[in-house]
């Protein structure tokens, strides 16, 4: 499904800088989007001895990705680009692999979503940098995003860690 | 990420049924996953004069979608089967292909939704009856939740039909 | 207002079975339509010294007494058969008689409605049976609703009887 | 059933003007119970491209009217005057017709609707000038009532009219 | 305490007006202290078979007058009259006796309470009736108040009633 | 923007009658929108010791006047009347002045809102009275305004107001 | 009407203690009924520049201390003893002035108020005291009435207090 | 289940004197469990024409009994002492009886309960008196626990009581 | 205390159909309430690393099966089998012991519990089973609380099971 | 009424700086005033098939924009210049027009409100611009508010575009 | 800040004994003050595979100990004292250490804090004790503080339990 | 305590760079650890005749304030920094006075307020330089939390201020 720009974009910026921060806009929604099935499962496949209360912490941080895949999506149909929200296209088009992990220790989850979460955060702070030069309305939407998906991370981080900040 | 299943499943089946039945459910998880996302797509890309009635009614039926996935996910996870919920095992397993409508009128979408749905529903009908031979308690579970998938085709073919009930 | 039905069903049933569900869904839409009616009815007309229990008892059965007209309604749209509501047509089709109770004692209204529930009730059971042969939602959804009627019920018999759980 | 009056009605009335007041509330009830099973109707006939926005305005104004139906009916018993709200007496004494449309566009249903609401609203006009005369509390619930329904029928009209005000 | 007058009234009244609407309104702020007490009164003094369902209808229509108070109150503040709403000057101005039932059985409180609202309402009636010739902004108010009174007279009325009517 | 009256009017009213109605209602409009811009505007300029009483009294009752506001549109819609919304018109229109206090202690901010409820409600009181003889929907809903108001105007004077009654 | 009391009182009391102490909170209840009156009398009648902190503070005490009137009242039957809560009895009974403010300053109020507090929580007090060596179910019931009581004198107090603690 | 009591309670107490309090309470927790299942055999079980009032008195009574019972525990728990809450030692260690009436009349039921009351009032009591002079915190619990089953009591009796306070 | 059976049962049944069903749901009725007070014992008594998350977690699950033994409890009095739901019936008739574990680590509970679950479970299942061939609605009502029963003990194996889904 | 500074402003800031910043928002304040008026104009006056839908679309934005007055003419206050909220001062300094559309079909209003937003946003951005250089407080302000207003405009947008994004 | 006690205690005191109460309460106020800061600082510094439950189990006893604080110090200026809550004031009074764990595992926080309560609550049983010589009111305030501490306690001390009661 | 640092830091900056903004929010932690605790010692002290609007307007900022301390020290732990939260460091690190009025009139108390606000909002200005330089995340906090502090001091400065802005 090629993507189809508007012939037009927010009121202010010129069409072509609009429909640029579209268009960059589009890995970060395929990103949050596999975020969100990623953490439903591992939410799925955690098992040992703190199941619990992994199990829970995980539900409202994908309510939190999915609102943010929307904020995203509907961002770029602002800006005049139409947002590609299917899983054919988001498995076409990322850099990075499935999550490999199936049933497991609460810990090799969070390992792995740490690791998941050094990419996202990556590459949204790449996009902050992108967006600052050309629309401050997308900048102040992914740097509010990247604050909540960096706390989480500390919530991840913290299960790992021993009290002298190392991880395992 | 090859399925492992658990040493036991729910008291009362024999481990092999069990496991049969969670495995069956897979499908059913990955066809969830993918309506989920497709009518969030699809919410981001209507145009045309019934914008707002079409793109506000999407929200309640993802939100459902979403708990749907969850509950066969948990009933899989249950029998003693790991659920996959990653979009490369999605778009890897699935017969059908990638909805096809970028921006487009609300009808276009609703025809498009429509075809969906005669899809999930054919095969959650199928599902029903396999699972109907070995465990009422997954057998009540699709049942439920074909009711709403139903009602909601309902919604999109009122849309579409005139009164004599033709369907364009 | 003769009932057309559509060109369609629900996916998984034929054309020539949904309808026949949907039909048989008809006098239970007007059974439902005229008890919510005559529970009203009720409500306004008892009377004597335990008024105020029975008069607030019967209001929420009521209220899910008019959620069930509604579903099983939708579920006949569903199955392509359009469903008729109207208190004239109600009238003309239904095999039971007005409810003849005027302003008239908490215990007369009970034993009136006691037997108004037995044949709804057994209706209801029949339809179960015949839809259980033809379709899994429609008899799920119809299971639900006499669950709940027949626990009404119990709540009227229970003002009726006595400790040897005989009936006035 | 005959209507049974009781040998009071509110202080400060005659008797007999409390009763007339109470029986000149009796066509009232019915029409409102006509209205609330009409629109319900309506609300599952209704097809085409404007159906989810017609289909769900319909809900709260059957809400309302079902609400406004208990009013009258409690102000009668408060009359003294016993109402009668079954279906049968209901088709037996109105002096118009069921509603003839079966599943249509949103807007036949529409146009019948706003035919239904002018005889409606006008008998219950002519019931505010009685009731004036007689009672003041009465006279006051239906303005109340009269008001609301004014401006659902407002609601019906802006759908069909043109700019002009023209109403096909 | 000599009620004391302010040297305005609501705009559109004369002053003279206003301060006459506003003191007729005085025994109706007295009426009301009244009702609430005697209300709790009963609530607490019921007893027999059917305690708890008499017992719990008094609580609403107690909240309920409390508010008519205040309001009635309020009203006689904005058209400049001062309100009045000791015990003292209550017990030293009303022309009627202290409820006089103390513990005793729920019909016998019942009777009692039916004619305290005689008193009650008639009086509102005859207040509405001259309000009405001065001012309709609390004309209504004492007529939505009646309403609301005469309702909850009906409920006492229904539990001493007979299916004839006649009232113990 | 000329009004443009509707071809039709409320059942039961003369479409003349009708339209004379919705017509008085415009510059209740007119009085209304000012009012909530006022109040707004005496919220963020109010200063001194009384500051945070005043600022947050204010606010409910913005409130209740924006919903006035769209209650006397709505009702003149229903009429077949044009409400006419926009500042300009307004402006244009009325026969008072911009309200003229800027940052100012309370007191100062609170005598000045008193004159201009002097005028909104002395207004609507003339209104009252020209509804009454054509609509008594209109009536009442403008006399269930005015009863708030007044009510408002009420805690405004009793700021300004001395024991003997005398407003500074 | 004669105080009778029944022939029980709560296990583990004589009947004879049982009643001494439902006896002995007939005045607290006299009290508390009396304080819920003269609240709300204060709450209509105070004017001057604070006009609206007082009045709205004065609302939640009011609902507490009714609320307070219903908890001593039911503890005397469930000792036993028949509450009376009639305003005749009351004004027979009590050993206080009526409240002798009328419209008045804020400062007048609350300074009235002040003394009216003093009253009764000195009595509260003298029948902890008694309670405790009788009942400690009473003892706390009013032990935690009196601390709400203290807390608003304080806010009263702080009103009246200068920064040397001193009370006009 | 031997109880075995921790090494610790609560500061301020000696070990002996918290285990000693904790152990006291045992009595209690076997008390109010056995009180929550006797009362919804009760709610089961109740016919007659005061069905409905007494069926659905009881539920929010059994709500408060199961949190006083794991109030209880859970103080146990706090001083040191594992709680025992299984079916097995309840009836191992009572020394009542089964509750012995079956579906029966609604006073039949409520005699039979205020008997139960009776028991757990006195052995309340009792537990306040050897708790008060060892630990305030227990003892407190234990009076707010038994001003509730004592006002419930009451409940119970007035439906059984006449005028001149006779229990049948 | 013999169970007693009405002479009546639900509609569309015959009486001995019905009181079938409703004794099997006896033993039904025991377990659960066994269960809600076995999972509140163990609530009380969990200790270590992990006390706050499975102390959390159980009560919700006993919140549902308080609800379970209610619904199966009504369902047999809606039968006309009368529910017995006392401890000393529940003692004498089970057939299984009391749970034996008392103050320990969360793994020895979470393994007791699962045990526990492992019977409560197949016995449902073998009930359903019964019910199916009897009544549709018993059945239903035994699968929906089945699916809930297995999900919690889902959540208790998840506890206990390692990656390769080995159970300690 | 000429705009009078306070002799302060924010900490941080110069007084001329946070003057500079607070005059600036007077004409956004002015601008979000205008638009709210305009925005309910609109809801009172659209007409057509689409009616609902967009009548129902308007009322959460105007809350918002609203809720953006408000917030604007706070911060003037806190950088120490005084906001101009009245219609007079709106409509004397404002450099545009007033709406011109009276009662139309939805899609003229669309249009036409889609022009507002160009302006009302382009001045934002603008704004933004300028605050960036002086103060990041009212520039992030400014930021959230503008996300918010061109999400809107895309609502307005999506009715009126095809599928190629042409807008009519 | 010397404290400075006001001219008047509650009735019933004398000023010296209320005044002494309320200066036994200023440590007390501190200890609470101290402890809301420390558990914050535990809340930020865990760490650990068991992070998720205790950084969430803080929360609502933080919560619950600045509500205590607050429950104190208003009860020291209903007593006519003073209260003190600054820092400066809190660490020049205390007669205890600063917490002195910084990040660190569960276990290592949950041992040092619970030996902050060990001191917390020794000094409120000696507060209570003291206080139930002078003033019941509060007496019982420490009463009901020191349940809740003992409880949180208990949850503290049941993670570093083993099954025999031990404490690492 | 010697703050610690993680091995780590938010991805997209360096361990150094998330380590410098982790380390410079440590003041603003104190300083609004601070703030919290001044704001209650104010909320307890203030008196005179504005006592209560200015007792009542505190406790939503106290409610925020503590919100943002929680929010930078989350924030700290996030960018891999320690946060010490304990208030003997903060007292030994800050450099302002502990606030010194004790109980005194709402002017003196809000002069000092608004003192304190001077230095919390400075510091948090130059906090947003700095981290604007380094990390936009820590940016759009600090800004977000400088928008409500500025506003809540503008609450305080209206109390202080005349009609020309000049502050007493």
């Amino acid at each position: 499904m090629p993507a189809t720009n508007a012939p037009y974009t927010v009121p202010g910026l010129t069409e072509a800088t609009g429909h640029q921060v579209g268009e960059l806009l589009q890995m970060r929604l395929h990103a949050l989007n596999d975020l969100q099935l990623t953490l439903k499962h591992a939410h799925w496949n955690v098992v040992g001895p703190s199941f619990i209360g992994v199990h829970e912490m995980l539900d409202p941080q994908i309510e939190l990705v999915r609102g943010f895949a929307d904020e995203v999506a509907e961002r770029m149909a602002t800006l005049g680009v139409s947002p590609v929200g299917t899983p054919g296209d988001l498995v076409a088009k990322r850099s990075w692999e499935d999550y490999s992990v199936g049933r497991a220790d609460t810990t090799v989850h969070l390992e792995a979503i740490n690791k998941v979460y050094d990419g996202v955060i990556e590459d949204h702070r790449a996009a902050i940098a992108k967006a600052g030069e050309l629309d401050p309305v997308t900048e102040d939407l992914l740097i509010g995003q990247t604050a909540e998906l960096e706390k989480f991370q500390w919530f991840v981080r913290a299960h790992l860690e021993n009290s002298k900040g190392d991880i395992k």
